[in-house]
């Protein structure tokens, strides 16, 4: 059979240990009997699961002790409601600041509005989303709610190589919140320059139905009476992410990625691996005109790497010939074409080597 | 090895049969060189996954076709202010009616009143939540936005035998919203009697992590501009369940317990097991006063059966004792102690039976 490389940019590939463990203790999770999916999310061998997840996350990514960590449902769609809902009430008729970079980051500005006023303080939309928008050029506003932004744009390729800067003087209190969904885990981020970072977990955690919320301790007073229960941040933290039954299976799975991601070095070593991958890759479609990525390089996205045919009447026998290699999933978002290459932290450099292999052969013929 | 029979309340049993599929497929689904985790929700193969299990669910519950078969996340507690972020607008300054008959139906009515003015048009918690109110009794309102109704209290134990009789003269329009949560696909029921059923899956269905809706159509225009697009009913119908990222890995889960449903015979077969099995219980329960099961016969739940030792010092005994037999999970709801056993479709007559016999066992010694 032929070596699979998935490039989905999510659901997306996983780990194979992680999966030949999942399969291996299906029906019987270390001699209980029971399969993770039939237990009980209070009995004391969820809990246990649960527990080992949330210090290795925390251990993983440094998450400072103010810090809690929540699991949710409804993804990063469900989140641009539910960031607004939990934290636009730190203001008197409040205002959301956001940076406009792509597909995502569009979304969540759309969403927020239902909820609050939105001001767009900078967008790279004019210029196609080639680029973050320099930190100069972003009006914010005097006393915003908080800022959002999307720090890794998964159609459009695009990411904030550090936190944007804050000044200290003029915005001294307003929490950047972060829709990471597409990077988490990838790199090293500093988490006490953020308010709120949150994730689906269908990219590099796990499976889809699982929402990662990182929040900051002082953030979670401000929820709406229109917040419903199961997704208000404090009710979740004040009780462990068990208020409503938690999506059990995809936090087992994503405990799994979590002790995977421990075993090959932590974050560092991802992001060591990841810079050459996406080196690899970006080299590759750089090497002559026959492929195009339109990001400007200090911003294309180590993750999700979209590009173009020349000639895009060749995109199907690209795919084709693609799909015959056993790389797959290369099909571009619908809403911007061409192709697109995710190569998440379970990517192997093998499978990235393989995509340049063909992508220099293709160019060839 | 011992037998387990794990009579948890959810997340619950699933049937061996499917728990066996997935481990054979978690790494290779199909062919595909892809894990069901792993896969794109808009490429073919997941496609046909989620297609084929809506198409056997519509089939097992005769779901008319101007009912919408909706894949949601958030769980029963999620769609608690869901329903009424959909549906209270049918009318201005809306009421919403309801029937409280224990821990679920109470939690309704709480997240509610977040949303509009609710109407308790009865309760029987005076009767320590042992029946359903008589449907005379219940004082309805004039122009309720809807009805919601707890079809089975998870935690109380509390069944309704039929759909509420409605008065096509006084409540001419008023539409039941159903929660079936623990036991939608355990008895026959008739869609047509409802307008909105929802169900969390990890009682019947499958993993925590899911939730069903099926919605009439006409149901569908009244969502709140506060309501999160996620969670948006005809968002969600618009988009086949794919607007938001949908949790794949559950919904594939659940296809196959609706697989093995119909080669199973089917809800009419489920049902008749579940009156088996039920009455093979409660008639031990029953049998001399050790045991107390506090519910009226005729509203005893087929699914969820709470009861009592007479004396609850021997509780732990009990328990000890039932965990040395594989009879795992039978402690009761923090909220009213005691016991619990939950003997949902995927519970084969034998642990029942293997109950049966401890419970006989226990009392005699």
């Amino acid at each position: 059979m032929t070596q699979i490389f998935n490039f989905s940019a999510g659901p997306a590939v996983l780990p194979k240990e992680v999966l030949l463990q999942a399969a291996s203790e299906m029906l019987d999770w270390h001699g209980s009997g029971m399969s993770v999916m039939e237990m009980s999310h209070r009995g004391p061998e969820f809990s246990s699961i649960h527990r080992q997840a949330l210090d290795d996350l925390r251990e993983l990514l440094d998450v400072p002790a103010n810090y809690k960590i929540l699991f949710q449902q409804g993804g990063g769609l469900g989140q641009n409601a539910i960031v607004p809902l939990n934290l636009a009430r730190r203001r008197n008729d409040p205002v959301i600041d956001f940076v406009h970079t792509g597909s995502w980051s569009g979304k969540s500005i759309k969403e927020a509005a239902r909820y609050a006023r939105v001001n767009v303080a900078a967008s790279s939309e004019a210029e196609g989303f080639s680029r973050v928008p320099p930190r100069e050029s972003w009006n914010l506003s005097q006393d915003a709610a908080y800022l959002h932004i999307c720090t890794n744009e998964t159609i459009d390729g695009v990411e904030y190589p550090d936190a944007p800067r804050m000044d200290p003087m003029s915005d001294p209190d307003v929490p950047i919140v972060a829709d990471m969904s597409s990077h988490i885990l990838s790199r090293k981020i500093d988490i006490l320059k953020y308010g709120v970072i949150f994730a689906g977990a269908q990219k590099n955690i796990g499976p889809a139905g699982l929402t990662l919320v990182i929040v900051r301790e002082d953030l979670l007073d401000y929820a709406s009476p229109q917040c419903p229960s199961a997704f208000n941040w404090k009710t979740c933290a004040e009780h462990d992410s068990l208020y409503n039954t938690p999506p059990t299976y995809a936090i087992y799975i994503a405990g799994l990625v979590f002790a995977w991601l421990k075993a090959n070095g932590g974050v560092a070593a991802m992001e060591a691996r990841n810079i050459e991958k996406a080196k690899l890759l970006y080299e590759a479609l750089d090497r002559d005109d026959f492929y195009a990525n339109r990001v400007a390089p200090e911003f294309r996205s180590r993750m999700n790497v979209p590009f173009y045919l020349r000639d895009e009447s060749l995109n199907q026998l690209f795919l084709t010939g693609a799909s015959g290699r056993g790389l797959l999933q290369l099909k571009g978002h619908k809403s911007v074409g061409g192709m697109r290459a995710s190569i998440y932290n379970a990517m192997p450099i093998e499978g990235v080597q393989a995509l340049v292999d063909y992508l220099n052969e293709f160019a060839g013929r």
